[in-house]
C-alpha cells in the first residue's frame, strides 16, 4: 500500500521534528560543554597547572579523544551491517537519534548535581555504547516493528539501558569495560521481550529470506571487519587505567581468532552447506568479543582468551540449529537477527568468566594492576569476594531490567 | 566510438606522462622534506632541546602524524564515494596527481622564501584539502568533461584553491579549521562557473539516470560511514591548538546528528517515496559538516551545532526540490551532483553562522581558548570587529575567485 | 559433486579441530603476556622510573598500540580484497589461524630463552605481516589448492616466513621495516613455487573469468582506498625510531600516486580497453608501496620516492602483457593472481634500491637520523659497506630459502 507507507512516513517524519526540537531545547537549557574535556587528566593531580604548562599542547589525551571518536563509529557500523542491511537508512536515523538521546540521559544520570549537563569526549563514547545495545535490540525485533515503533524503541531502549549501566558501574562498583552484560545481554534480552510481545505469528517468513540476498553479503564482510579492527582497541579504549589496555585488545584479538576456527569446525557437521556464510563468521566474531568484554582486561593469559573465544565460537552455530527453533515454537519469540545466539548467550557467558576471574583474582596475579582493574578492592573498601558477588548479583539484575522493560515498552 | 575513446585514452595517457615528469623535475629541483617535520612543535618553545631530549621518542606529535594521514584519506574516500561512483578509476587518478599538485603549490606559497620547499605532515593535510575541493568541483561538471578535462580542471583549480586560501588564511588571518568557505564553497561555485561554461543542453539526462543504480548505492552507505567515522575528528584535527579539539569534534557530531534528523523530516514530505534513499542521506550528513566547517572550533554550546546542523539538514532537500530545476532552465547550469545544495549553500551558511559568532565573541566566553581560536584578537593587535570584517569580507573575496577562477578554466 | 564438497568439508573441520586445539595447548604451555608490554619504552633508560611516575598514564606509548593494531588489520584488509575475493570465508579463516601460529613462531624465535614466550603489541605486529605474506602466497596458487590444502599451505608459509625474517632482520641486521624483501619477495616466490609444483594443466581458466565479475570490482576499490589509508601509516609504524617516521609515509605516499599515474600512462598504450579496470590501479598501488619498503624510511627527497614509485608503476602492466604468458607457457608455473608482478618483481626493486641508498648514504645526509635507521652503523661495529653488502646478500638468501622452501610444501 504506498498510501499506508506514506502515512507511517508522513508519521515518522512528524515525530522526527518534535523530537528533534526537544532535544534541541533540552540541550539549549541543560547541556555545556565541559571545561575539563581538555584537561579532565589532571583534575586529581596536584601538580597539575605545572605540568599542563609543562607538556603544552602535546598532551596525548587530545590525539585519544579522536581515536576514540574513530573507532566509537567503527563500533556502530559493526552493528549496522548487522542489523541494518534491510533497512540502513532507517538504522542511521536511530544511530543520530539514540545518541543525541544518549548523551542527554547519560548526562542526567553521571553529571547533573550541578545543574547542568558535561559534555565531553567521554559522553560520546558512553552514547556509542547506547546506541549499540539500541541496535541490538531493534534487530531482535526487525521485520515486525516498522520506521515509527523501531524510534519509540529507541527511546525506551535508551533510557533503560543508561539506567542499568548506572547502577551496575556506579552504585554496585562492577568493572565491564567491553559490555558483556551492559550492552550484549541488556541488548539482547530487550529486544527480545519486545519481540515475544508483539509475536504475531504471520509475517516472520519474508524477512529472513530478503537476508539471503546478494548485498546482505557484502554488508556482512564489510561488518566482520569492522570488528576485527575496531573492536579489539575500542574494548581496550574504556578501562579503567591506561596500563590495561594492551591486555584487553589482545585478549579480544585472541578470542576473535579463536571463535572463527570454531566455527569453521562446527559448521560443516551441523549444515549440509560445504562453504560457510559470511554472516555465519560475522556471528562467530560478534560471539567472540561479547565473552571478551567484561573479562578482558582480567585475564592474565592468552591461553584463557583462546579457549573462551573458542567456547563462544561453538554458541551461534548450535544456537542457530537447535535453541532458535525451539524459541519459535514454544515461547513464540521470533529472534529475526538470532540476537539471543549471538549476543545474549555469549554476553552471559563472558558475564559468568567474568565473575569467576573476579573471585579468583589475587594481588600477586595483578600486581599493580590491582589497582587499575579492582580499585575498590585495591582500596581495601572491599573484598575479592564481595567484589565477585557484585558481579554475580548483576547479571540477574540486568537480565530483570531488560525483560521488565522489554515487556513494558512491548 | 572505440576509436574516439582509444584516442582519448591515449592523449589522456600522455598527458599524465608530461605531468608526471614534470612533477618529478619540479620535486627534485624544490622540495626537500622539512628537518622539523619531526620536531616542529617546539620551533617556537625556548627550552626546547632539553624538552626533547627529556621526551625522548615518546614523543606524540609523531602518533599525531599517523592519525592525519589515515583521518585525511578517510576523508577523501567520503568525497570519492560521492563524486566518483560512475568513475572511480579517473577520481583516483585526480587524487594521485592533485596530492603532488598540490603539495608543490602550497609548498611555492608558504614556504618558498628559502628557495627550497619545505615538505612536511602538514603539507600532506593541505593538499588532502586541496584534493576534496578538486573531487567537489569535478563532481559538478561530471558527465559533460572526459578524464582529460577533468585533469586540466585540477591543474587549474588546485592553482587556485590554494591561492584562495593562501589569501584567506594567512594574509587576512581568516580562521576556517574545517574549510566550510575554503573548500566546500569555493570547490561548489568553481565547478558551477565551469559547468555553466561548459554547457551543453543534449547529454544531462543520461548520467543521471546512471545514478540510480545498485552500485551508488553501496557507494553512498560507505561514504556516509566514513564522513561520519573520519570527518569530526579530521575537522579537529586542523584547529589551532590542541584544546580546541574536543570541542570541534563534538559540535561535527550533534551537526551531524542533527541534519540526519532533518532530512527524515522533509523528505517524505517533498518526495512521495517511502523510504529515503541512501544518497539523501550522504547528502544531509555532507551539509552537517560544510556547515560546521568555521563555526566547529567556535561553538560554545552543543545547543548552537544542533540548530546549525537541524538548519543546513533541511538545505539539499529544499535544493533539490525547487533550487536545482530552476538553476538548471533559468540559469543553463547543470549541477549534475548537486553540488550547490549540498556544499555550496550550507558553506556559505556556515561562513556567515562563523562571522555571526566571531561577531558575538568574548573574552568572557572562551576563556584561555581565545588565544588558540583568534590568536590576532588575544595578542591585541586587532579588535573583535576587526575579525568578523575580516570573515566577512572573505565571503565575497572567496565567491569571486571562484567564480572567476571557474569561468576563465571553462 | 557436493558429496566431494562435503568431505572437504569434514576434513576442514577436523583439521581445524586438531589445529586450534594444538594452538590452545601450546600457548597455555608457552605463552605469558610481557610485563613490559605497557611500559617497553623505558626498559633501556635510566631514569625511567621517575619518569613513569612523571608522565603516568598519559604516555603516548598506550595510543601507539591502539593505532597499530587498528593499522595492522587495516593492512590486512587490503590483502584480503586482493585475493579473497572469491573465497574471503577461507581467507579469514587463514588470517585466524595465521595470527595465532605467527604468535607462537615468532615467540619461538625472538623470547624463548627464558622458557616463556613473552606476548605483546609487537607480536600482533609481526604476525600482521606473517599473514600478510601468506596470503600473498595464497594468492598465487589461488584457484589450485582447496581450503584444506590453504591451511596446511599457510602452516608451513608461516614458519618459513618467521624463520627467514629472523635470519635476516636479527642476525645479518637487515633494515627492512615495510618488508619490501621479507613479506613482498619472499610471499611471492614461496606461493609461486607452490604454484609451479602443484601445476594441473586443466584448471587454470575457470578462476580467472570468476575474477572479472562484479563483486571483485567493488572489493578492489576498498582494497585500492585501503591501501592509500592505512599502509603508509603502518610502514612507518614499525621503523626503528619514531623521528624517522614522517619521512617513511610521506615517501610512501609519493611513491603511491606516483605508480598510479605510471598506470595510467602505460594501460591505453598497452591494451585496447579506453577505462582502466580498478584491479589494474589495485596493482600499481600495490607495486607502489612493495617498492618503498626498505627504500622508504632511507630517502632523503620526496623526488627518489616519486622516481621509484613511477618505475614501479610501469612494472604490473609490462608484467601482465609479457611476463605472466611467458611464465605460463615456459616454466608452467600459473600464477593466478598475478603476484610475481605485482609482489616479486617491485619487492627485489625495493631491494636493490634500498641496497644501492645504503651503499651512498653518509653521515652528512642523515645526521641524527643514522643511528635510529643503521643503528650498527652509528655504532662503529659495521661500515656503510659491509652493512650494504648485507643488504645485497639478503635478497638471494630470501629467493633461496623461498624457492626452497615452496618446493618442499608443494
Amino acid at each position: 500500500m504506498p498510501r499506508g507507507a506514506s502515512t507511517v512516513g508522513l508519521r515518522l517524519s512528524g515525530l522526527c521534528f518534535l523530537l528533534q526540537i526537544l532535544l534541541i531545547i533540552l540541550f539549549a537549557a541543560f547541556a555545556r560543554y565541559s571545561p575539563e574535556s581538555s584537561s579532565s587528566s589532571c583534575s586529581q593531580q596536584l601538580n597539575c597547572s605545572q605540568r599542563n604548562q609543562d607538556l603544552g599542547f602535546r598532551d596525548p589525551r587530545f590525539r585519544g579523544v579522536h581515536l576514540q571518536a574513530l573507532l566509537g563509529f567503527g563500533l556502530l557500523v559493526a552493528f549496522l551491517s548487522r542489523y541494518g542491511p534491510g533497512s540502513v537508512a532507517t538504522s542511521i536515523l536511530l544511530v543520530a537519534f539514540s545518541i543525541q538521546w544518549g548523551v542527554l540521559i547519560q548526562g542526567f544520570l553521571y553529571s547533573f548535581p550541578n545543574g547542568k549537563i558535561q559534555v565531553g569526549a567521554q559522553s560520546m563514547v558512553r552514547a556509542d555504547f547506547c546506541t549499540a545495545a539500541v541496535l541490538i535490540s531493534t534487530g531482535a525485533a526487525l521485520g515486525r516493528v516498522n520506521p515509527l515503533q523501531r524510534l519509540l524503541l529507541a527511546l525506551l531502549g535508551v533510557t533503560l539501558f543508561s539506567l542499568n549501566e548506572y547502577v551496575l558501574l556506579s552504585l554496585m562498583g562492577v568493572s565491564d569495560s567491553g559490555g558483556s552484560l551492559t550492552v550484549h545481554t541488556f541488548g539482547a534480552y530487550f529486544g527480545l521481550m519486545v519481540s515475544r510481545i508483539l509475536h504475531q505469528p504471520h509475517v516472520d517468513k519474508r524477512e529472513e529470506q530478503q537476508d539471503m540476498g546478494h548485498q546482505p553479503n557484502i554488508f556482512a564482510v564489510v561488518g566482520t571487519i569492522s570488528l576485527w579492527i575496531f573492536w579489539p582497541s575500542f574494548t581496550s579504549a574504556t578501562t579503567v587505567g591506561d596500563t590495561g589496555e594492551p591486555w584487553a585488545a589482545l585478549n579480544t584479538y585472541f578470542s576473535l581468532a579463536a571463535s572463527t576456527l570454531a566455527t569453521f569446525i562446527l559448521s560443516p557437521v551441523l549444515y549440509e552447506e560445504s562453504t560457510l556464510r559470511m554472516v555465519q563468521l560475522q556471528d562467530a566474531a560478534l560471539a567472540g568479543v561479547a565473552v571478551m568484554g567484561m573479562a578482558g582486561e582480567m585475564l592474565v593469559t592468552p591461553f584463557g582468551a583462546l579457549s573462551a573465544g573458542f567456547l563462544a565460537g561453538l554458541i551461534p552455530p548450535l544456537g542457530f540449529r537447535f535453541l532458535t527453533p525451539f524459541l519459535r515454537s514454544r515461547l513464540k519469540i521470533q529472534d529475526t537477527c538470532g540476537v539471543h545466539n549471538v549476543h545474549g548467550l555469549p554476553g552471559i557467558l563472558g558475564s559468568l568468566l567474568g565473575t569467576l576471574l573476579v573471585a579468583l583474582a589475587t594481588a600477586d596475579a595483578y600486581g599493580a594492576r590491582l589497582e587499575l582493574v579492582f580499585p575498590l578492592v585495591a582500596q581495601g573498601s572491599r573484598t575479592i569476594a564481595d567484589q565477585a558477588l557484585c558481579h554475580l548479583s548483576a547479571l540477574p539484575i540486568t537480565l530483570l531490567l531488560a525483560t521488565l522493560g522489554g515487556s513494558l515498552t512491548g
